[in-house]
């Protein structure tokens, strides 16, 4: 399958008229694999994967800065593990961000996840990130409060402000050599009840529950405003937006594996070229290596 | 003397007509102070500040960034090291920015500067900063194809892109409570090569010397030149530049030390009030203690 045929449908480049309703969390793009189908497509775009990767760490020229935001329970630990597991570690770092810390909550709002970027040549993967202080933070304004903003600086604006630095920081980032791509698994509020049950009633799953996360539930609507008005913001050319339906874990990670490959594809990486002098001094060591 | 009377003359809101040549490095305001009264003037201004940066700490909402670039031997060293030597160092911190490591430069631009941003409620100090990136960088492209951007990345656009994404960068600082003020010390050709004379004559002062340093001075109109487009193209209101004569280093510390306490004192700072219920919980203690 030709890359990006799959996610294509689901990016956002151009957030101007972007409505959350017209996306369906439970489409599968009328695919009717099997589980074992499922499993061996994503197989096939995971070691496509694991060979580009390998390139963008030879060439050293560009990174990949792969950002996942979604409600609890939304896959997007899963995600994670399933597409990005055959990838050489040394290669690709995953960051968690949740509640900031001390030192973190007093500086800018993008300062930790700054510190966090990928080197030149790796992946890096964040898990909630900068895109929080339009999300949580605006859905509980009291969080806004505790930032310790000078007061003459939080004002109606603060939303449009924080899209137009955050578009501003990503092109910024584009223009040297981050390559970003944005995913936020869209689940339903229903499909995320199944799931809390099933924490609840497995054992094993029990450590993913927290209380808290039933009563983020009940500001459903509050958050997905907050989506909708975060992608229709956001979402550019340079750094677009995935809407990833999320109610079907299995095709949740072949859109996402699917939409990585594309933009790996698409940089056309080559493993370094060998220059002349580079070469000589290879044959000399091989004629020094077999003289031995 | 009122804050600001004496810095305003050099400080540049907006940068677009910004001449160089319009800036005397010689320039000392008609001021004829003996060396006894500079001193005792110096004095009074860092005593000021350090009042001004007890209050900025115990507030704990404003951060300031003052950033330092110039020639070699231009002063920046002592101007920092006299203005702010009677701050308190927990509330105030220098970094020195030398040539980037490798980690560093398999980074965006910014990244090595953004790690070191000041908390909030404190004085960070940047003896050379993501400036650098439009001044040493510029003069010499050998610096900037070291920096392993990807070729389709780098073209005639990137002085451009450079100031347009610095200048975002600090809009969106400023948007976040850290002040930010920018000093250029500016020193003449001449007083440059004097100054270099006196590090190779004496011995304590043999250490400052490098021999890299005279070779730069070859590059000196090229460097001007990038000052100057630097000054016009980064200069506003959020994040002025000041352009301080630097011939003369007793004029220099006093311009400084002005700039930064106009800048604390515009900040309207005063020392958090106590709650009512902190009162009471202050009363409380109190009691518990006389009782004891």
């Amino acid at each position: 399958m030709k890359p990006g045929k799959l996610s294509d449908c689901y990016r956002v480049d151009d957030g101007g008229k972007f409505r959350l309703a017209d996306f369906d969390p439970g489409d599968i793009n009328g695919l009717t694999h099997s589980k074992e189908e499922a499993r061996a497509l994503l197989q096939e775009g995971v070691k496509r994967l694991t060979v580009l990767q390998d390139m963008l760490y030879a060439q050293d020229r560009w990174s990949l800065l792969l950002i996942f935001q979604a409600m609890d329970a939304a896959g997007k630990d899963s995600a994670i593990k399933h597409v990005m597991s055959g990838v050489n570690p040394q290669g690709c770092q995953v960051w968690s961000f949740k509640a900031p810390s001390p030192e973190e909550i007093d500086h800018d709002f993008m300062w930790r996840t700054t510190r966090a970027l990928p080197e030149r040549g790796r992946i890096g993967i964040f898990n909630r990130s900068y895109y929080e202080e339009v999300l949580v933070v605006r859905v509980h304004p009291d969080i806004l409060a505790r930032q310790r903003l000078p007061h003459e600086l939080v004002g109606k604006k603060i939303w449009r402000e924080r899209f137009e630095d955050i578009n501003a920081f990503e092109r910024y980032l584009a223009r040297n050599g981050t390559v970003i791509r944005k995913f936020f698994l869209h689940v339903s509020k229903k499909e995320q009840r199944k799931r809390f049950l099933e924490r609840l009633d497995d054992p094993e799953k029990n450590w993913k529950f927290a209380a808290g996360d039933v009563l983020e539930r009940q500001h459903w609507s509050a958050y997905m405003n907050a989506y909708e008005d975060m992608i229709r913001n956001t979402a550019h050319e340079c750094a677009p937006w995935y809407v990833v339906p999320a109610d079907n874990k299995w095709f949740t990670r072949l859109v996402v594996a699917d939409a990585i490959v594309e933009t790996l594809t698409s940089l056309n990486l080559a493993y370094p070229k060998i220059e002349r002098d580079k070469k000589r001094a290879l044959d000399a060591a091989r004629t020094a290596l077999e003289n031995e």
